[in-house]
């Protein structure tokens, strides 16, 4: 069966008095979506016309079209992408690491020997850096000061709250008008393509979950980041999930690839990441057999975003820059390959 | 929109030579299906016609009918199983574990020293119960000597082959035709009806996956279960998993809604198990606002299946019993619910 409309206006001649109507009415407009979208502009409209967007969509065509030596099956086509600095901004430092400073600031008042202690006191005091020198015992300390010792219903209160009010320090835009168009723009591609789009993040799962969803169109089951344990409790006879001050899991380097198995089950065949801290993820999804495609977003636009790599203290990039040509994987150029770094403001 | 055909004729009319054939294709398939299923036979057709039938129907309608004062958004109809017991057979033992007893047959020729060490000699001896007395230590053994130190890979690659041919001791069947088919009539009705399904079982997530899909059309994705640590390596340029001689997690009794928050980050609004080791999963799941459904499958049919509940080593179940009626949830009685145990054997 092709294009051809016919065989639904002849299943509607049936009997549709049997149909069952919810069911019906989400095919049906699932159908007039697709129809529409296809009827619409062409795939990543903020994408220019270079080798980046032709190696994505020839890809995209070469996996899905029926008829190609190289088609994958729908439940195949697993799609992942990292967040930070690949799905959104992560400059000045990543924006969870900015929620960290404001819970600091808003437990304070609760906890005065903050003003005494580190790495609290540098915090309090406006000064990341020396907060941040204490390493990853400070980390540590920040972390679970600020995202344990609750309810998982708790945490996602607080992150809802924050993310639908705080803003970026340069920008003054809220964080999730900080993601790259271009990309929520391939993400619409790959599922409008039948892929399954997935986040492998280093930055907590919980910390995305809330919004993750409305924002990347990515539901919570499909998001994999660093963990701490939760505890199961009952407490007047009302179930909760504790959040325990000790770490479960970090998604990162070459936690990526044990995240991913341990969640997906099933290897990538395309994965999209910025820094060395996915190089792994990249390098598992791109060895496995079959066609893959392993793509780097370069920030190179200090204009309209930010330019760092090799010496960035965030989101380094220099193995995978490195690597890149031998290993096949394309290198997206922000400044020359996207006409827009983000969304138009509403 | 409700169950006419009408608008997808019109849709058709508008401009097909536009549109994305593949994708229109899909969508045509879906409601070709959808069509077809609705015209087709009832729904849970191995259920005979008493409460518990009924119950679950009722609760699946008053869910996804859009004007229903109870009506959940697809995105948020995930519906829990447990393996073990719910979906196939748990008797005489675990399935996995007669795959560790014919596992630890299949590496004694290369562990000449298991004939004198315990728990592998009463193993080797078919004396499971000597095995399994040395407690938690033996089973750790036993998992970890047929379990860890192989790549993610090829322990799959063991576990499908395994399923393939092994058979039930007292049935002959193959283990993968000892699940039962009124379960799968349910997961098929929920997913029909916009339901995500998940597998949540104390089982190894990495001993289900390989089946799951085609067995249940589960795929890996929505398969949780208990899990050994996995470590990331390159051999000779191929990355691997490596299986390492360490649990990372069980899914189990208090475990499982820490598995089902971990893994998909949303609470179910249906559960099914059938021990009280889905006991907490059941109340985590029911005891959430709007509308809810707990199930617990009742193994009364000792001709057809086993008989057993309290007193049973394997699938104890008597919390649940207990408090089933006062917390609303069904109790499946096999004998009396169910036209059919096992599929009809090709």
């Amino acid at each position: 069966m092709g294009g051809s409309p016919a065989p639904v206006a002849a299943t509607g001649a049936g009997g549709s008095l049997t149909m069952r109507p919810a069911l019906f009415a989400f095919f049906l407009m699932a159908a007039l979506l697709a129809f529409r979208a296809a009827r619409g502009a062409e795939p990543l409209p903020s994408w220019n016309d270079t080798d980046s967007r032709h190696a994505i969509l020839a890809f995209v065509s070469r996996v899905t079209q029926p008829d190609s030596p190289d088609f994958i099956p729908p439940a195949e086509r697993i799609a992942v992408f990292d967040n930070d600095g690949t799905l959104w901004c992560e400059q000045p430092a990543y924006f969870q690491l900015l929620f960290v400073v404001d819970r600091v600031k808003a437990l304070a008042v609760e906890h005065p020997e903050w003003r005494e202690k580190e790495p609290f006191a540098s915090v309090l005091n406006g000064d990341l850096k020396s907060a941040l020198a204490g390493g990853e015992r400070a980390i540590l300390e920040l972390v679970m000061a600020t995202h344990a010792g609750i309810t998982t219903d708790e945490f996602e209160r607080i992150v809802s709250g924050w993310i639908a009010t705080a803003r970026h320090p340069a920008t003054g835009r809220l964080y999730t008008e900080m993601v790259y168009q271009p990309m929520l723009e391939l993400l619409e591609h790959l599922r409008a393509n039948g892929f399954k789009t997935f986040i492998v993040s280093g930055g907590g799962i919980e910390f995305m979950r809330p919004w993750a969803e409305r924002v990347y169109g990515i539901p919570p089951e499909q998001v994999i980041g660093s963990s701490i344990k939760t505890r199961y409790e009952v407490r007047d006879g009302k179930p909760v999930l504790l959040r325990l001050p000790e770490f479960n899991f970090i998604d990162d380097k070459d936690g990526k690839p044990v995240g991913i198995h341990r969640h997906i089950g099933r290897r990538p065949i395309l994965a999209v990441g910025n820094s060395d801290g996915d190089f792994q993820m990249l390098e598992y999804t791109t060895t496995g057999g079959g066609a893959r495609l392993g793509v780097i977003v370069h920030h190179t636009d200090a204009d309209r975003e930010y330019a760092y790599d090799r010496e960035s203290h965030v989101g380094r990039l220099s193995r995978g820059l490195d690597e890149a040509p031998k290993r096949g994987w394309i290198v997206v150029d922000m400044k020359r390959d996207w006409t827009r770094v983000f969304p138009p403001q509403e």
